[in-house]
C-alpha cells in the first residue's frame, strides 16, 4: 500500500492510499477515528485504509510530508562510503545523527526553499524509514518489525550554516529547505529495501547513482542504536544518509538556485520532485 | 511572577504560579480556556494568572519542566570561554546548536536516570530563555522582546554517546538525563539576566560557577541566529550553554551516580535540584 498525506483543493488536510494517479481519501471517512496518518499508525490501522474513501486525481490535491508532524525525524549523516570519503572522514562506527523538525520539510511537489541568508542551498538524496511500532531498545533482529514503510528524502542542506560550527542543526533547519514523499509504501510492497536504488537527478542530471546495499550501517542496526537512546515512536522518521555527488564536494560545486528540479528517485519506492524558490523578503 | 507546570497529587496535570512555598492551580480556573503554560503563552496570557487559582502547598505537587511539551529546545554547545578552552576549542564565531526532545528532560525534584548504556552521565548546569512571542529573522535589537522568562536547566550528558561522532545529539537525547525548572522566572522579576550567577553544585561541592556575563554569545544574538533558522514559537526554549567544570574534564573525573545530588543554581532565577536513579532493567 502507498499511504499519502495531503491538502484538498479546499485546503482542508486529509490521508488515504493511492496508486499513483489517483487517491483514495480514506480520511474522508475515517478521519474521525484517526484524524491523521501518524494515528493510524499508532492505532496499528494501516490496513483498515484500503480501498476506503472517495477518490480524487492525484495531480488535484497537494501532497504533504507523508508524515506532516511527526515527533522526531532523526537523519544520519555520512553513512554512504563514497560520500565519506568525498567528506574526507573515516568509515563510521557509529551512526552520526542530527534533527530536523517538520517546519524543514516540504512535500512532493511544493518547492524547496533558498533561505535569503545563504547561497548554498544543497540536495542530499536519501531513503527515509518511518516507524510503525513503538519500541525502546529494539534488538537489531527484531528492527524491522518496528517499521512501518519507505519514503523519499530529501534532506536539503545549507552548507554555510552546517560547517558553522560542527553541529550540523542550522544547515538542516530552515524552513522549507528539504522534502520527503511522494507516500509512504509499506514493507509488503517494496519487498527487499536493500536491493533497490537511489538516483538524484537535478535539472535533468544524474548527481547520485548508488545501491541502498551500500548502507555503511544497516537500516536495523540504525533502529537499534536510535532506540538505546530513546523511544521510538509511531510516525517518527529516519533518514538513513546521503550518498557521494552532493553539490558542494562536485566539480565544479552545484548549489539550487530558483527554477532549478530536483528528483530523487529509489526504485520500488518512488520519485520525490522538487522545485526550487527564494525564500522571499 | 513564577510560572510552574505540575502533577497534582491526583496525578493530573496543571499550570499555575508560585512565590516559592505555595503554588496557586492557575489552571484550575483557566484549564478551559489554556489548557498549558505553552497555550498560556502562545494567548500572550501570562499576567491573567497572578492570584488565579487554588493554593497547593508547593511540596505537595511533582515539578515538571516548565513547558512539559516545548515544540523545540535547542541546546548551544560551548558557550563560556572557560569551557570552551577546556574542551579544547576556540573562541566561537557563530553558536553551535543542537537539539533535545521533551522526553530527555525532568523538573525539579525527579531524579535524572543513568542510562543502562553508559556509565557517563555528566551534569551542565545552564540558563534557558524561554521564547514568550513568536518570531522569525528577530533583530539582535529587538530579541528581549520575544523572552516570556528564564530558567534552570540541567543539559545532562551522556559523554560516550555524545562522543561517538562529531554530532552530540545522541548524548544529549537519553530520557530523563536532563532536566528544566523548577519555574520559569519573568524578566520584570529578574532585572538584569546577565548581572546573575550560575553555581553548580554535586553532593554539596561547587563544580560550576559562572557570571552570566561570561556567555561567549549573548542571549540576543542566540535569538537572532536561530530565528534566521527557523520561527522561535511561544515556549520554544534554549539553553544557552554550560560554563567550565563539567565532570568529564574535571581532574579526577566525576560522572553521575545513582544517591547523587545535582544542583544548578542562578541567583533571581531558581535552584534546581534531581538525584540521580539508575534506569532500570
Amino acid at each position: 500500500m502507498r499511504l499519502v498525506s495531503f491538502e484538498r483543493p479546499d485546503g482542508t488536510r486529509s490521508y488515504g492510499t493511492t496508486d499513483g494517479a489517483t487517491i483514495r481519501d480514506a480520511g474522508a471517512e475515517l478521519g474521525g477515528t484517526w484524524p491523521d496518518l501518524r494515528v493510524v499508525l499508532e492505532a496499528g490501522a494501516v490496513a483498515s485504509l484500503a480501498g476506503k474513501g472517495p477518490e480524487i486525481a492525484l495531480d488535484a490535491v497537494k501532497l504533504l510530508p507523508p508524515i506532516p508532524e511527526p515527533e522526531k525525524i532523526l537523519c544520519i549523516g555520512l553513512n554512504y562510503l563514497p560520500h565519506i570519503l568525498e567528506s574526507g572522514r573515516d568509515k563510521p562506527e557509529y551512526p552520526s545523527i542530527f534533527t530536523r523538525y517538520p517546519s524543514s520539510l516540504v512535500g512532493h511537489g511544493t518547492p524547496l526553499e533558498r533561505p535569503n541568508a545563504s547561497r548554498e542551498l544543497d540536495y542530499e538524496g536519501e531513503l527515509a524509514v518511518v516507524i510503525g511500532a513503538a519500541g525502546r531498545h529494539i534488538p537489531v533482529e527484531r528492527a524491522w518489525d518496528h517499521i512501518a514503510g519507505y519514503s523519499v528524502f530529501n534532506d536539503g542542506s545549507v552548507r554555510d550554516y552546517q560547517n558553522h560550527t560542527t553541529q550540523f542543526w542550522p544547515g538542516k533547519s530552515f524552513e522549507r529547505s528539504g522534502s520527503m514523499g511522494p507516500w509512504i509504501v509499506t514493507p509488503d510492497e517494496v519487498g527487499d529495501i536493500t536491493a533497490q536504488t537511489l538516483t538524484t537527478t537535478v535539472n535533468g542530471n544524474v548527481e547520485q547513482h548508488t545501491p541502498i546495499t551500500d548502507l555503511a550501517i544497516g537500516i536495523p542496526e540504525l533502529i537499534a542504536y536510535a532506540s538505546t537512546v530513546l523511544t521510538l515512536k509511531p510516525g517518527d522518521v529516519i533518514a538513513t544518509g546521503t550518498p557521494g555527488g552532493v553539490g558542494r564536494y562536485r566539480k565544479p560545486q552545484l548549489f539550487l538556485e530558483p527554477g532549478m528540479s530536483v528528483e530523487v528517485e529509489i526504485t520500488g519506492v518512488g520519485r520525490l520532485v522538487n522545485g526550487v524558490v527564494d525564500e522571499g523578503r
